[in-house]
């Protein structure tokens, strides 16, 4: 089986800075009230001038900017979002369009916050089996539509965002395990209809979270033949500081382990792991190539 | 590489049948006009009482009824659709809660007409990947839901219903073959974003699809080292008569190669390959295993 390797990496974030004293003040919370609560400092909206084709191109255009890589020989751009504005064309679709790319394959994926994951490891399944060179790979979100202003809970947390990741065929040995788990049973604690506000269970949702992705990390590791020991990182979707050290304390691990950029962006859904995975690349945390 | 087979397929189609008459009436149209123009006799749309979940269930359970295959290993439901209702939780984890399956991965997917063969072929790459060893692939349409009722053009073509394929593992050799191309350089002559209702350029699609759909068809039997001689069947998407007829001649095939099913239920978008599939194998045209 042949390896992958992630390429290049790149982020976006709407330049509307939306902090927690703008939100102090909406919701009249005290000071240190949502930080202490989420993690989170500041998160960012798009404004009425921008949409989210906008922010997908804007991240593949500048990953195109770090690469020499032939952008004909992307043969598959895979974009996970939960918030699109459009049913036809997609915006994996938009995409090609602006890249001018002429033979190429084209998917929206929807599959909540864990759509970058899956996109990813689809764009993985064509790398190595041969039906293409390199995929673009984009999670993005303009959540900011959705949100409910009369919902504390929700109206802290998210905030919009992109990022993306351009992955290829490498000859050097690269461990790969995936192990994704969907549980429509809880489908109803996180819910967002066409014309309506998003839901969000807060409770069940940290319930949720806190065992399941617990059960998830240990599958995963468990699967690969590893322990928690050799993993030097886990990048997980940014969503609630409590959430993410309930998880390393369950799982007896130091919290430098668990890579948290919440504090920034807050929890962008779908781009809250190619966000993370192009700040680490950016601070040299991790290595592309 | 291990081969992939369709154990079980099904479809459905909503009670409320559209025929040419009711629109003849309704656009003041001659008849047979639509007829002649299109190959469609009747199409069906939802009632107020069905939604695109409804229908995506109900095929999934209808495909259960005709297995003894165990459903908790069914890993992967990938569900394709332009007529979605929701964000979150998609049509895929609705069926996953629907059919009480324990672990899956669940997906739904967004790429136009050609969501169905897309999300086939994402579960074909985890079956040969090992990643599970059955998946449920769904194409289900509302797109009544979407229609200018004030342009003729798409509503005397497009149609709602469901198909649904079973897919496997077999030890049998089975030829495979995908070639599946965008062009989002195109995107503008279909389009359909949240709130609005569904815009088609008729004569643009009729040039996209009797060019494009060649040069697509050729290169996948090119691709397969097979000719056009050795297929017995194409199964297209069910788009309009014209189209389909001039695809047979430019490829010099005689037309019956070409399963054509439109007259019955209309072009039901991602629906419509599966609903073909499921007819064929009902007729005992194609043989399932």
């Amino acid at each position: 089986m042949q390896s992958i390797e992630i390429i290049e990496t790149s982020s976006y974030l709407p330049h509307k800075q939306i902090s927690n004293t703008f939100l102090n003040e909406k919701f009249n919370l005290p000071e240190n009230w949502i930080y202490k609560r989420t993690g989170i400092k500041n998160r960012y909206y798009i404004t009425s001038e921008e949409t989210i084709v906008d922010l997908a191109i804007h991240v593949a255009k500048d990953i195109l900017t770090k690469t020499t890589i032939d952008v004909q020989k992307i043969g598959n751009i895979i974009v996970a979002s939960t918030s699109s504005d459009r049913i036809m064309p997609g915006i994996s679709f938009e995409v090609q369009k602006a890249l001018n790319i002429q033979k190429c394959t084209c998917l929206d994926i929807v599959a909540g916050c864990s759509g970058f994951i899956n996109a990813f490891n689809i764009a993985r399944q064509g790398l190595v089996l041969g039906d293409t060179e390199y995929a673009l790979v984009i999670g993005v979100e303009t959540i900011s539509k959705f949100l409910n202003f009369e919902d504390v809970g929700t109206s802290i947390l998210l905030g919009d965002g992109a990022g993306a990741t351009l992955i290829g065929i490498t000859s050097h040995f690269k461990k790969y395990q995936s192990d994704i788990q969907s549980i429509g049973q809880s489908g109803d604690i996180l819910t967002c209809h066409h014309g309506e506000k998003l839901y969000m269970n807060g409770k069940a949702v940290y319930k949720y979270a806190v065992t399941k992705v617990i059960e998830n990390i240990q599958d995963v590791v468990n699967k690969a033949n590893e322990t928690l020991d050799t993993i030097k990182y886990i990048i997980p979707h940014q969503s609630n500081i409590r959430i993410l050290n309930s998880i390393a304390e369950k799982l007896l691990l130091e919290k430098s382990k668990i890579y948290v950029n919440l504090d920034k962006v807050g929890n962008t859904f779908c781009a809250s792991i190619p966000i993370a995975l192009d700040e680490m690349c950016e601070k040299k945390v991790l290595q592309k190539r």
